[in-house]
């Protein structure tokens, strides 16, 4: 399955052009590769930098208008009934990727009501969980090791046996940002976005 | 001292024209009644609808590109090195006056070291100070209770005692409104939002 996208799409410095799953000229939206619940997604200007205050005029529009598009989707194909939306601007607010990115996170009565309820979110988005700086590092080191690994079995073992070894997290995601591209062509159809 | 526009500036159902210190034709921006932090604020859509997504594409351009502007000028004016900007989009998420608004909450380095980090803000944010839509309420019965009692009283009491027992939070937050306001004429007039 092919990426949606032929260009390789940074976020900060790290490549998820598999995550993507819609792009515009100034802006893309992408899975997470730990969402903090089901449908928790990032919508970034295509320019990588790292302050809301950085963004031309046209970058801020062509975001949130994106963002807009992405969290109708989101929130129909997860059933949601409501959404968090929110920028880490700078280091000192949380922000773990030097990359301006918003957060669309779907919610739903009571989907946190074992985990300390409605305001759970944010301490789980400033968390572990939540620092996708470190969770995108992570993978390259695992993606890292994990090519070492299989260039030293090459010799030894078939070529499925590699392709079997590929991180299992990176096709989730990929069928994943696949799926979302497809519910959001159909919004665009139906003219739900007009 | 008059507020900053002639217009009645709603904020769902509460008036808060004498809070407004930056308007456009479809965007206003508001001083907060408790702010959570020094120079936390408000930016809301003037067409009074509860979601996101209820917005036109030229109400979230405008909407977002206030942000950015007003959040240029607090960022400055509060010396802050960061910025929290959310939205609780929907019941669900957090929302407690039904009409779109963004949060725009200045950080720095260690400012809610003794509140328990940087991440304190979020539950802040969900606690009962920011519950924009009970601190109205309440502040509207108060003027209320005040307003019956100053009526009683101007039987009493020269006209200047009236006035003394107006809410001094009202003032307080139209003196910062007017601060505001000029700040953000300065740096529209030093060109910092081109």
């Amino acid at each position: 399955m092919p990426p949606l996208t032929r260009d390789v799409v940074r976020f900060g410095s790290f490549v998820v052009t598999s995550q993507v799953f819609h792009i515009t000229p100034l802006s893309f939206a992408l899975v997470n590769l730990k969402p903090l619940l089901p449908g928790h997604v990032l919508v970034s200007p295509r320019r990588i930098v790292p302050r809301f205050n950085d963004l031309s005029a046209a970058e801020v529009q062509d975001l949130f208008l994106t963002t807009q598009r992405v969290s109708r989707t989101i929130e129909r194909v997860f059933n949601a009934t409501a959404l968090n939306i929110a920028i880490q601007d700078g280091v000192d607010a949380g922000q773990s990727v030097p990359h301006v990115h918003t957060h669309i996170i779907p919610r739903k009565t009571d989907d946190l009501e074992d985990r300390g309820g409605t305001d759970a979110i944010y301490p789980m988005l400033e968390s572990e969980d939540g620092n996708l700086g470190k969770q995108l590092g992570e993978r390259e080191r695992e993606k890292e090791k994990e090519k070492a690994e299989a260039e030293d079995q090459r010799a030894h073992f078939p070529r499925v046996d590699v392709d079997e070894r590929l991180p299992r997290s990176e096709e989730e995601m990929q069928k994943e940002a696949q799926w979302l591209a497809e519910e959001m062509a159909k919004d665009e159809k139906d003219g739900r976005f007009s």
